[in-house]
């Protein structure tokens, strides 16, 4: 029997990190197209972030990209991520948008960028001090196109020692989360292309690097609920970058392509502690809204991950252990099933008001006139995107 | 026993194309690096491609991309292409980066889009009219990125119209090329995804109309020579876009990332029929050279499926035929992978110097001082790429 | 808005197929594990799918596979499974384990082979014309295992002879099934690999030929629903083999492995009108229960597919088309997402229970005693498997 | 410049090792061919790569699969090995083919069938003493196959407790080789999926533990090279599993499938130093030769290993490294390719004519009438197969 009071107490803590990117443009390769209202700078992202707060009270925190958002005054940004009831998060880290990362950043062959791609890491923990921030995520787009371009070995030497010096740098509170991809941009190697790379080279820096798993970056067919389950075991977890793909990193809303492997993946964080917030791992999310509306399209993804975890939540633990230990398949299948298939939508809605919420963010958020504020309101400048 | 005469009258007589918008700026989403020298407009583009042409002797067309290769008067585009010992081939349409077409072109739900789509098409055919081109290559992103999104089959009642407006509009000796392309930048459907979806079009638009295969735009796993076998089969292979991925779609130097794979393809291509003139198969690269020098990449590009072409000649049919009849598995794989394991590159050489070129093209490029040319000379200007 | 008492016709009135195989022992190419209680003779499978017809209402159809239920009289057998509420569905042919099947059937470099698997499905449609079945199921395990080793534009002129001949033999009231399959046993090239190959044949050969979906016969990241939705629209969709896959064909029970999918296919079949008994779309089950207890499995797969059609039918067309004209993305996927994340759980109790069956078919299968009863009454003979 | 009487010394010295399994029939789920002249035990196996090892000379060790490979007297099957210039390689375990094992092994839910996979396991061992074995392979079937099955976790303590157990009993001189496989017979969870699974398991036991990298093992996509040289980087490489596939666990012969991936991972082998003996990497083939005949197979399954190595050795790392640290993409790639282009049989034949044997392998099985010795002597008895 599972405890509803517990499932909502735990469905009430669970922070939800969105990215203050996804409230920009973005797209692919062939064309960014621009959406009316979108923020100019990092203060009407944080803006923007306020109103995912307000109207699904579990995503608190908004990550920020360095140079993208780029501020004079860290602290002062901090301060008006507060007013408006939110927290800075995770520092993410960029090196691989100025012409000198063609071959890559702290693997490239030329000691001189290398040191300047670490100059950028080291910023960015200067960056972490002002803001707060507890978690530094690094992803490296370092790797080569063709077979011979450089050397395997000697680029993960190099690696090894940006890292290191990273970790050296970071304070007592403060984690790096090494991010893995499987492909994109390098299309030959990927200097972290996989869990057991990111894995490998943590375990050597300690408990202060951990490895990230952005749902996006795997080859097809890998069984992203057995890292989550194996990392857990490691206590090697640091967190998520949510969002979801039918094919290589499409960056849609998580649990728009596979809400199944979302219940899964929240299933083994659930059964393995790692909802308990000691356990640190961070939700973050990291999607790129192309074409939908995007501050709707984020409170459905904070949403998409509320409606998994309950979910999970649900799960009949001590029928799922008896089913498991009688070697019954179906059994045990299908006490997992059971909480797939219950329609999660009116206990969440339950919990946001006992939160005083609206029961319905995606109601609440047009009702409350923000989205025409915004496109009648940030008119003229320059629309924040991925490549400023 | 391969008659070496005849070999290498067919190396002679190959015909690659070579793509306008490779000789410019490209990139991924993440980033696109400019290199020094560069083109500017269509007319450089030309330049660069006649040096590969100088080198390589086989590579006299050049496909060009509307709007990208936009100019005023084709006529005299034509004529600085004869000048050079060039002709102009495919018109390769674009809609894709209008930002009408967030959720579509010729398949979107708005009539309107899919007319102002429709015309950018017919525009295409004026070109070809004034370039002398052959063939009109159709590539659309249309597609959809989530489940619901859009209604699948009337989108295909959409492409099917307006592909019946373009193929009614074709004169007596033009093609239709329809591509197909599993993904990116549509995540979820894309209109077009497989040969099948092509083919099925194809077929009832009759025998203007012809299947392009890109062979980076298959699902992992995707047999790409049985395609092509099925396709000649078929009397419906019209071209081929050529490039090579070890993921999805990444674009790179064809035969560098499987030189097996267009070897075999390039057997069939042989063993069909393929090759003649009067089949009309075009072979086309389509390819981005990101962070290599792009010029010499091209030409190691054609030189790429020279290699594999004169492989696929040197293939002793007859021998290949009797054990493949006889049932002897190995004998016949045998064959085929003497044929393969050949070094091809003396042969190619032989040919380049009856041919009175240099046997080395890229030592050719290298002596020409081009590359310093265009570095030195073309400074100042707005350098070309994929979205001008 | 949804009719829920046509929602509950359409649930009644649906008809799935389950497969004799199903019932007897399988495994993968390392192990068979066999079960108690196991069936010994064709007429035992039917006496085992009687059970599941008996609790889910829904499965009156049962697909025999020949030889593996190969009778001296199958009018006989037709009788048996009469007698039970049961008929009997498509005939399976089988040439591919016969030790003349190495190197191919119909498509065997050897005319004597091809008239001998020839004569297997000739066979098949006297069979057909014992039973009263209507559609003859073609799975060609057909192709190669290395380049070179045959001609694969032969061999399609091979399969394409063959089939024509079986064609040629169907009676008014008959129909050829043609399933596709990526890879397995064959691993370089297999003959009919795609929809489009099936597709392409298929079309020659008139309408009694039709394309058969096997939901595990895919490349990684191919939109089965896509295809559903285009074969459909061509009026060339014969029906499904249902089961489920993470990997390859794996053959689980199906919607185990992606129920979102699967719901996504019956959205497409549901919206096309392939629902209706008309179309002709035959829904059947191909599935090994290697693991897991065999027909609680297949009750549960039933189960499955019922649950998937009713999210389906709950999908509120209007509102969806509504959404899709003004371009509204998450508007549409999340009219689309209403209907999946629906409860139908009750629903179906419901439907059962005006059918006069038990709400839970699991439970009632339990308590029925039949499991017991063929663990105890089965003992000695030979199990029925895929090998005999 | 390459030294050529290095690159010579290398190729006589390396020692591939060949699979007893693979002398004897094996195949699909589908069906098993039988072939005539197979063995019908382990001696006759020994025979037949006795001949694999006459005609390459570079073949010398035999792996062994228990129980395949049961004999009452294990020193002396190793005796029969010596007279005919053999040694006995690895011991590969079994604890897949029992009924017992159908829900795992060591990772069962029962802690009796853990403790009598164990046994097996440490049984094993006791082969390898009498033997004189280095190596014992692990490959675990173990997984689940569908979601909530059994528990990720708790699986993989099992695994870990047990894997800590057979390292202990491990001789001085013993090595335990961990083998992963993403998927197949399990097709859910695999306990052991991936080389970072195997890579944790193998840190935590120490220096005897290494893992070992089946060639077809990996999610589609994956850089097999990159592991390598990881694995060589972090001194856990204990050695290969050859095989080639174009889709799954093909089984194909090495370099059939993908012959430049081959070349790719001996470079990376030989940049890396893991070419020389104390490195301990062992390059074992395991391989199904299901439709072509075994032996010749095997010996061109050799012979695409010494083609790779030798084409790896021909690479010119000083230019090779040059061009790398000058960031030249076209000329790094260049060098690497001049070597895979080299047709090196030339070379390969001088090689086994300074070894004093036929310059061409398979001409020598041809002429040695050992096929039609076996096939005439072989008759009757039980084949040797998986099953037995």
């Amino acid at each position: 029997m599972t405890d509803l009071s517990a499932v909502k107490a735990a469905l009430k803590s669970q922070r939800i990190e969105t990215p203050s990117w996804a409230y920009g443009n973005s797209g692919t390769r062939f064309k960014v197209f621009a959406q009316a209202g979108v923020p100019r700078d990092p203060y009407e992202k944080l803006d923007d972030a306020a109103q995912v707060q307000a109207v699904t009270g579990v995503a608190p925190v908004v990550s920020l990209h360095i140079p993208w958002d780029k501020v004079a005054d860290y602290a002062a940004l901090a301060a008006h991520a507060k007013d408006r009831g939110l927290v800075l998060g995770a520092i993410n880290s960029n090196v691989f948008q100025d012409d000198d990362y063609k071959l890559g950043s702290v693997c490239h062959p030329d000691a001189d960028v290398r040191r300047k791609a670490l100059a950028h890491l080291l910023e960015c923990v200067d960056i972490m001090d002002a803001t707060g921030s507890r978690d530094l995520k690094l992803w490296f787009a370092d790797g080569t196109n063709y077979p011979g371009q450089d050397d395997v070995s000697a680029r993960q030497d190099r690696l090894a020692e940006a890292l290191a010096a990273v970790c050296e740098r970071l304070g007592d509170d403060q984690r790096m989360l090494l991010e893995y991809k499987l492909f994109e941009p390098a299309f030959y190697t990927t200097d972290v292309p996989d869990w057991g790379t990111a894995y490998a080279h943590c375990l050597k820096l300690g408990p202060k690097a951990q490895v990230v798993v952005d749902t996006g970056h795997h080859a097809p067919g890998t069984n992203i609920e057995f890292i989550v389950a194996v990392l857990l075991r490691e206590q090697k977890l640091g967190g998520f970058d949510f969002n979801s793909r039918f094919y290589a990193d499409d960056d849609l809303m998580v649990g728009a392509a596979d809400p199944f492997q979302l219940f899964r993946i929240m299933h083994e964080v659930v059964k393995n502690g790692g909802l308990a917030a000691e356990t640190g791992v961070a939700f973050m999310l990291d999607q790129c809204h192309n074409i939908e509306a995007k501050i709707p399209a984020i409170v459905r993804s904070v949403m998409n991950v509320q409606e998994a975890t309950a979910k999970a939540l649900l799960v009949d633990a001590a029928a799922l252990t008896a089913a498991q230990r009688a070697g019954d398949v179906l059994e045990a299948n299908s006490v997992l099933m059971d909480a797939y298939n219950t329609d999660v939508r009116p206990l969440l809605a339950e919990v946001r008001e006992e939160l005083g919420l609206h029961p319905d963010p995606v109601a609440a958020y047009r009702a409350s006139g923000w989205q025409e504020r915004i496109v009648a309101g940030r008119v003229g400048g320059q629309q924040a995107g991925w490549g400023a």
